[in-house]
């Protein structure tokens, strides 16, 4: 057998594994390679590895014996059934305290069994999320690592040394909580991902279609709102992508196709959001409008034969109306990371997980897609108040969301007049307008329930009490609350 | 043991069951009543059962004792495991080719099992679809039978008998497929009455709130609306609300609470669109709405902290706005409509069910709580062609549309200045702009993926084939469309 010469194990050598194996190394660990096709080791070796302390293994259990006591072993392969199989692989080849740690973009119930059913073989599991993409994951990704929490102190100085850096250099990488925690804020962070192209997305088609902007200047704007309040990765690579030109000299974006999958984490952020009963609206939408984009076919035929406004034309002033742009995007984008540390909130509670928020925020602050200085207004705000009840009614937020509610509104209301979807835009300020009103007309929809189906309604005066009312004069005396036989 | 006497047995009688029991009385079936707590079997017969030919029994066997063959069973009983252990149950008293019939708010996947299960044993499954409410189940339900066709033939006198009739006399109920076909199309009815409830709830804040309007000016355009294109049920219902006073002469529904519960089929409706990918955006947020509205102490708090728009007042001609409200509300509710019947055929697609769509829209033409003028159009579109890919295609609808865009392109333009929210109303027009938008801001989004995650992309021009680019001049080689170890 070989010696224990690797600090980690990584098995899964796609774009991710090899990249975190790079930076791993980069920072002093010596690293074992296993990939299921070993043809792959190979190739890593000699190529991208090559010159590197990387070590590789072609089988699992060379793998296990190259590694230092507790073994660390990380799984950078496909969610499913694939963790599983490698978990089974290993587990003969592993001892007590040893720990294994799914990089993978697992959903979240995944990782709370795997956390139970390896305690139960006194092996720690970490479910970890992992953002930055390629570029991310070979400089500084985004770690969110949640599970048994005995593992933390063992994968600390790998992951913190590996992580991205804040601004303020403190790591992007915390222990985020018990079993499923760590991958469940993944998926809240891919959710609001999905929340934050959609945006960016509805801002350039009203530039296009609406103000009949080129690409090079609307890469302009993006260009001097990534020095402001909006200063993020999905801006930035925003303002590349649009002046990045074809081989024709045009603008290459222009001929992708417009259709995007949506199979994912944004899916499960939107499908746990509608179980738990917290209105996450814009990573809705942003899911939705997703689904419609793959329908071409069907919108081309709709394209020919349903009508759009009549001579629609945008009369105003260009540039106060992209400073209001900017500014509908700004406070939409506010609304979608209000509603997502609400839904964390409500899983916390579910789950009995003792979530860090403003520790999520630094998290999220550095390396992943939606990083941005924003999210350092975020974290302060947890950390000014760990009990916020929500993030709108912390001041920073309350202030601006307030300023730039005049210029959100007419963006709305323009793109509505011209015929340009904003779903997650208007969502967003429906949001708004929906949580500061004190009435909602629910009151009509509990009396509408209460007339068809004796389904009883509560009284402002006296909630908690349940009152049935014979609005036709006809009817029995049953109530319908329940079926009960 | 006694005679076997009755048509058909019911358990469970809580109003829906007593409802239903009671009608099927009306139209000459003999019915055997059962109850888990047996006094209420008497308590029954005792009351709203005495002088008709209704039956009780006391036990499971009693009643399996005085069904005719093949012996018909309808449970009544509350979706989950109640439907199983009555199943269970009735099993030894059953014999090959007798059906059981579940009325309740099952879940298709449930209904899907047990017609199985119960198949192996001989037994035939139906999973049905009951709406109506209270009224509806007295005097005429609209009723969505799926499961073993073979029972069909056995249910069909006494289903289409009770059921409600269209205006033309047919009878809403007719055979919705194979499996959970009945209880998938019931989901889908509750889905578009979430969306139909919130629209109305919708008009109904903007008249209040925006025009000022009082109760009874309100019922009397509610009057008015219900004899037009708008004429259903729930705009009925809404009059009657409106105008209904309490004993000291105000409008009751203003002393209801505006907190609507959400944990029903609402929400499955809108979590299996996000799992088949059909952007049935009006449904999710009719749900969201529905949310926000349960998080009553949260908003009251957030009233007074969140700014609203300052000086805002309608200052339009009311009449005019009033006509355009019903317009973008019936606008809104098309494409309700269209997103609901993309969501079936999916759905038909993904189990192999054959729906008859026009068979669909004639059992809620009447009987159940979406009942309304408006389906006998569907109806017509479906006639007209059985294959229409979207309702909006067809051409009653594509200028119903067409005639109210501008009336609904104003109302929510009013609406998102006035700061009344409109989640519903304003995700329905953005689907018909997306939709008829052969070019979605989608590229930008697949270049913003393939830019951080080399996603790849596809070209307008060549569909089918994945192209990924270097966006930064830096970076690997590798994809990282899948994780492949």
């Amino acid at each position: 057998m070989s010696q224990a010469v690797a600090d980690i194990g990584l098995i899964g050598l796609a774009v991710m594994g090899q990249n975190l194996i790079l930076n791993m190394n980069d920072h002093g660990f010596t690293v074992c390679a296993y990939n299921r096709t070993t043809s792959k080791v190979d190739l890593f070796l000699e190529n991208e590895a090559k010159g590197t302390n990387v070590v590789g293994a072609h089988s699992i259990e060379e793998l296990c014996s190259k590694l230092k006591r507790p073994r660390k072993v990380m799984l950078l392969v496909k969610a499913g059934s694939a963790v599983d199989n490698f978990i089974d692989q290993l587990l003969p080849f592993l001892e007590k305290g040893d720990i294994i740690i799914d990089g993978g973009n697992s959903h979240f119930p995944d990782s709370i069994r795997r956390t139970k059913e390896l305690e139960a073989k006194g092996i720690l599991f970490v479910g970890s999320g992992v953002s930055g993409g390629e570029e991310g994951a070979r400089f500084g990704p985004s770690l969110m690592p949640g599970g048994n929490p005995a593992a933390w102190e063992h994968i600390k100085p790998i992951f913190q040394a590996i992580a991205a850096k804040a601004p303020d250099g403190a790591s992007c990488c915390d222990w985020v909580g018990e079993n499923g925690s760590g991958h469940y804020v993944k998926m809240v962070h891919n959710g609001i991902e999905y929340g934050d192209m959609q945006l960016i997305c509805e801002v350039y088609q009203i530039m296009l279609e609406g103000l009949g902007m080129s690409h090079d200047e609307m890469a302009t704007v993006f260009e001097e709102w990534n020095k402001g309040e909006l200063d993020s990765f999905l801006i930035e690579i925003t303002r590349d992508i649009l002046k990045f030109k074809d081989t024709d000299g045009k603008p290459l974006v222009e001929k992708i196709r417009d259709t995007a999958g949506q199979k994912g984490t944004g899916k499960w952020t939107g499908i746990d959001s509608l179980d738990r009963g917290i209105p996450v609206t814009l990573i809705g939408e942003a899911v939705y409008a997703r689904c419609l984009s793959s329908l071409k076919d069907e919108r081309t035929r709709a394209s020919k034969l349903l009508e759009g406004p009549k001579n629609a034309k945008f009369t105003g002033d260009k540039k106060v109306f992209i400073d209001q742009l900017g500014q509908a995007l700004y406070a939409s984008k506010i609304v979608s990371y209000a509603q997502g540390f609400m839904l964390m909130r409500q899983a916390a509670l579910d789950f009995d997980w003792n979530l860090n928020y403003a520790g999520i925020a630094l998290m999220w602050r550095g390396g992943c897609i939606i990083r941005s200085a924003f999210l350092g207004k975020i974290r302060e705000a947890y950390d000014n108040n760990g009990k916020l009840e929500n993030l709108l009614f912390d001041s920073f937020f309350q202030e601006a969301t307030a300023k730039a509610q005049d210029a959100w509104r007419n963006v709305i209301a323009q793109a509505v007049i011209l015929g340009i979807p904003t779903p997650a835009l208007s969502t967003a300020l429906n949001f708004y307008d929906g949580l500061r009103h004190e009435m909602l007309p629910a009151n009509l929809l509990q009396a509408q329930r209460d007339y068809f189906g004796a389904h009883t309604y509560e009284l402002l005066s006296a909630p908690g009490t349940h009152h049935h009312t014979n609005w036709t004069g006809r009817g029995g005396n049953v109530s319908a609350s329940t079926y009960d036989a």
